[in-house]
């Protein structure tokens, strides 16, 4: 609308994390603001990011772009690296190897990888491998970036299909595609990397795996190879290290240790089966959780796990979820599995009247939700098709968001202690795009942040990163050995409630739109449960224990006596080691079993009616007292201790 | 292979009820075999039964048929009587109303109908058409019955479309139709019919409804007329009163009213939506069959709601069900939702290995399963798409038999009695078509039997009744309008264990067979809370009513004391009515809403510190101390009693 001036249609403007403005021209390039800032900056540049994208220092900023600059302090910089590693992996492949066709070699959050088709590889072949980077980071070749015509790019492809099917839709959008060189061996890539293939740290090959083709089980099943690369020795040894402790703790091993779970070919991927030690301890995940609703006055709902899809239509599901819905039509009407237990209980909701006196409403439902994700990324209970969501919805008045989401923050922080979760909490707030009124947002966005200003915990404000529909408080959670997880969110929303036309009326006789809250406790249990499990290695707390006490008797002659203490703790899960085995062998069970506590009976405690205990820390304490054991059983179970504390107080 | 003789070439055998057999004329008649049982029977004959299909007296026997002689003493004489005032009702519309279309208009087991196209009538209407039916009866005409070749049936036919339809299947397989004619209207029929008109005692139009053409919802919506007939006036009073107690007691309504469960269009047809009131009395039942089960050393599993067919093809529902199950496809692969629990279980069996020692394993389920029910069957809770079943497969030994089964039926007739159901017994033998050798079968029933034997109650043996997989014991039961419901089943099966090829290893250390059990206490949650609603009246026992006891402050004066009484019972599901209204009408609406118990307190309770109780039998005590009233209702729950008793002892 104003009159333009020559200077501004030849100048840009980039935003600096800091909030600060730059103005460029119009075709400079990460590298060039670099400069613009400060040469010594310019040259450290490695690569930038614009709107959070990772790109290479060649490319071009443009107008209003959040602009960083990655350099070898930045978090980003073992990213580059790592893809920089990728191709050397695929260029000591292909010295050693002919005929081999390159695929993709992305970096991943905990390495890279590369994926070949027509390689014959084995593990015992990593080795040679890793021999063959190691000289190429020695031989320190400059990488070089090149723009190529899609002409040339065609020809210097010529005999590798899948980087021609790759180049036939750059080519859609684009006359020219950038190539990395390094020494004899270069890559359709659009970087970044590092400048010399001797920036690259240490790089150590992981294992060999299968993978489709850009993930769809319909195409070829090409080999990956995984790697990692770190700046250093001693890094690459802590991730080695933390990557060990985690097998060790693989949910899916302990699982079928501990007869927790399956996942079976006959019954379908993603689509786990709950054995009954699983079931036990879902069970009690879902009595705690019920307990917590109930004094928090939730009710219970049940609703379908198939709707017509007019539901998700109504709901917006349809437009925005349906490729990662279940949808199949019978007869003339189209049905779909739930993905998300919501539009339900607004269903619910709506299907009656309500005064302002009412609210809140407060529904909950363990409720099972359907999502197709790739095959290839389902794996044990932490990707799966179908899972169960410990879901909460409120519908509440404006003035009563502080109220509510003050108690769902205490049930949450509740669950995390439980299990002895140390957790992080982020309130984001309204994006640039979003429905709802100013008043409203302003209202929750001040609820919100004195609930959280009233806590003695600290958080952070992450601005603009709320949903459309309002914004959330998010949890973040780490395990025993250290990793992060994504935990628990407290969502408010606007727009179902909108969408789905829900009303009370409010203490002027007029209609009032209620706000809606979304929140779970666990999230999925089926993620949860995984997490437990690597949490906890498999050693529940007693209250969570599929079996919390087993009985062994020394010998055949101390059965009897077993049985009848065994009956003394049937308000336990009491099990009797009755086998032909030696005491020791049964102690090894039971402790492999990952059981809690042993009880061990002989000739001196039959005759003493009395009996010894032993916990999985293997201490042991002789001349207890069955009253005494069952009543400590009983504290540590309802006061929900985190380990067996008999002989450890 | 035997010479033929010239004289059986032109006799057959015909069976009778009690077993003697007949020899007549290879082309005799139903009629004809009754004149040659007797010529008084002959006489008496109205219609057939052929190998129990109900058929006119003039249609053929055929060698080898059990054929039964329908007189008018004869349970099936009223279903032929409603069957000719169908023809009554078609002949009395088109007597009122030009160019109407005839459908179908068959007997029901309550009465009868026709449908019609082109009709436009009212409820009002029915008087008239009442009329014209006794009108028809009282002028008595003849119902004659007359073979028409094909061509005939065409002509006489011509102008209505759906009898055309109809003639079009028949003449397919058939060179001449039958029809029926009685005055000056006549229809395309196989009858059978009563003589004629005056054989009809009362006739009673009941209600108009729409109906799809042949049940299918893509065809045209027609206009279908219910009526019922009995032989005289005091059985159609005692029906319409039964029918009149059912609508009054109708869960459909009582479940609107007491906001137990919606189903909706937006979320789908036969997709029941539980709301907080219905989800507390479903968890209540949950929870008591959960007692049962743990007591009965019952593990919970949790399987998925959707398998890969390839489960559904191993179990042979794909084979026999396909038609009644969802399904569809996932990629390549297909995949649908369940339509039992036990193959589910059977693969959680199937993933461990077992010693004779570890039998019986018993797991348990509340499994939700989907049927294809046709839409225009979908009812209620009675007929749904998805129902839960609290289910349960037991795999045991061969010698476990007698005791597992004494145990199921303990805890199905603990269900039953608690309820105050009055239930029947059936054991249901080996059919002709059976898999399974005779050892097992008869080890099987004789175990079935002594179970049988053992109990004080009747029970009746259904001879060849059993499923091809094994036998069962079936239970029905009365509920308090006398109306008769298919009950608990425990079902034995010899089929599935070798379909997942079970195994466990015996004394012998040879692999053996299990047997597997399927039982349920309840059956389908659905239906049997449905049958509750009904039986009851939506009045529940105080364990299961949603809301137990409802606060009522005389005045506003005492809101305050009546929420601190209500605090006193929150251990109940209790209510305080704070609504600014009479005592009189906080009582009336207490009622309505079927509370078990009312606490009403005044100024005189309050300066007592005590209560007055009132019951939904509208019986009042005062001066109640609130400490003796708390341990009445835990006792009346404790003990799952029928009905509030706290005045009433």
């Amino acid at each position: 609308m104003s009159e333009p001036d020559s200077q501004s249609q030849e100048q840009i403007t980039v935003v600096l994390p800091d909030g600060s403005e730059l103005e460029v021209a119009s075709d400079a390039t990460v590298e060039d603001c670099a400069y613009e800032i400060g040469p010594g900056l310019g040259r450290d540049t490695v690569a930038g990011k614009l709107d959070g994208e990772l790109v290479a220092k060649e490319e071009p900023v443009y107008d209003g772009v959040e602009l960083e600059i990655v350099t070898d302090g930045s978090e980003e910089y073992l990213e580059v690296m790592r893809h920089s590693a990728a191709h050397c992996l695929a260029q000591a492949v292909e010295r050693h190897y002919d005929d081999v066709d390159l695929a993709i070699g992305p970096p991943t959050d905990e390495g890279f990888y590369y994926d070949f088709d027509n390689l014959d590889v084995d593990e015992e072949d990593l080795a040679a491998l890793e021999d063959e980077i190691e000289a190429i980071i020695a031989e320190d070749y400059e990488i070089e970036r090149e723009d190529v015509s899609i002409e040339e790019a065609e020809e210097r492809l010529a005999g590798e299909p899948y980087k021609l099917e790759l180049l036939e839709e750059f080519a859609d959008e684009n006359d020219t595609v950038t190539f990395y060189k390094q020494g004899e061996w270069e890559d359709l890539c659009a970087g970044p990397h590092v400048d010399s293939t001797g920036e690259i740290g240490v790089v150590e090959l992981l294992e060999i795996a299968g993978a489709y083709w850009r993930g769809d089980e319909e195409n070829t099943m090409q080999t990956r190879i995984y790697g990692t690369a770190f700046e250093d020795e001693s890094d690459l040894e802590d991730f080695l290290e933390r990557k060990q402790e985690a097998e060790k703790r693989d949910h899916r091993r302990i699982g079928n240790e501990m007869n927790l779970f399956s996942i079976q070919d006959v019954t379908g991927p993603g689509l786990p089966l709950y054995h009954p030690p699983g079931k036990t301890v879902l069970k009690e995940l879902e009595d705690f959780v019920e307990d917590l609703n109930k004094d928090a006055g939730y009710d219970y709902v049940e609703t379908p796990h198939v709707f017509k899809t007019d539901l998700w239509h109504r709901s917006g599901h349809y437009e925005n979820y349906q490729d990662d819905m279940f949808i199949f039509d019978v007869g003339d009407d189209e049905f779909g599995l739930k993905p998300m237990n919501c539009p339900g209980h607004a269903a619910i909701f709506q299907d009656q009247s309500w005064s302002y006196r009412d609210l809140p409403i407060r529904y909950a439902e363990n409720g099972k939700v359907y999502r197709k994700e790739q095959r290839g990324e389902l794996s044990g209970l932490s990707r799966v098709w179908a899972f169960t969501i410990d879901d909460g919805h409120l519908f509440i008045r404006p003035d009563q968001i502080r109220q509510e989401v003050e108690e769902i923050m205490d049930m949450i922080t509740d669950v995390l202690e439980t299990f002895d979760l140390e957790y992080e909490m982020a309130l984001a707030t309204r994006p640039e795009k979003s429905v709802g009124s100013d008043e409203i947002w302003d209202r929750a966005e001040e609820q919100l942040e004195n609930v959280l200003e009233n806590r003695a915990h600290d958080y952070e404000v992450e601005e603009g990163d709320g949903a459309f529909y309002g914004p959330k408080i998010d949890f973040a959670f780490e395990d025993a050995i250290g990793r992060s997880w994504d935990g628990p969110t407290v969502q408010l929303d606007f727009n179902m409630p909108e969408r789905f036309d829900l009303n009370y009326v409010g203490e002027d006789n007029e209609e009032h739109r209620p706000v809606m809250i979304h929140r779970a406790l666990y999230g999925s249990y089926e993620r949860f449960f995984m997490m437990l499990i690597e949490h906890y290695e498999g050693r529940f707390p007693l209250w969570l224990a599929p079996e919390q006490v087993r009985v062994l008797p020394i010998s055949d002659d101390n059965l009897g006596y077993a049985h009848r203490v065994a009956n003394e703790f049937d308000d336990f899960r009491v099990e009797v080691d009755g086998r032909d085995s030696t005491l020791e062998r049964k102690i090894r069970a039971a402790h492999d079993d990952r059981v809690p506590y042993q009880i061990i009976v002989g000739d001196n405690e039959e005759d003493d009616g009395n009996i010894s205990v032993r916990d999985r820390f293997e201490d042991q304490e002789y001349d207890v007292e069955i009253e005494d054991f069952k009543q400590h059983l009983e504290a540590e179970i309802e006061e929900q201790r985190t380990q067996p504390d008999f002989l450890q107080d």
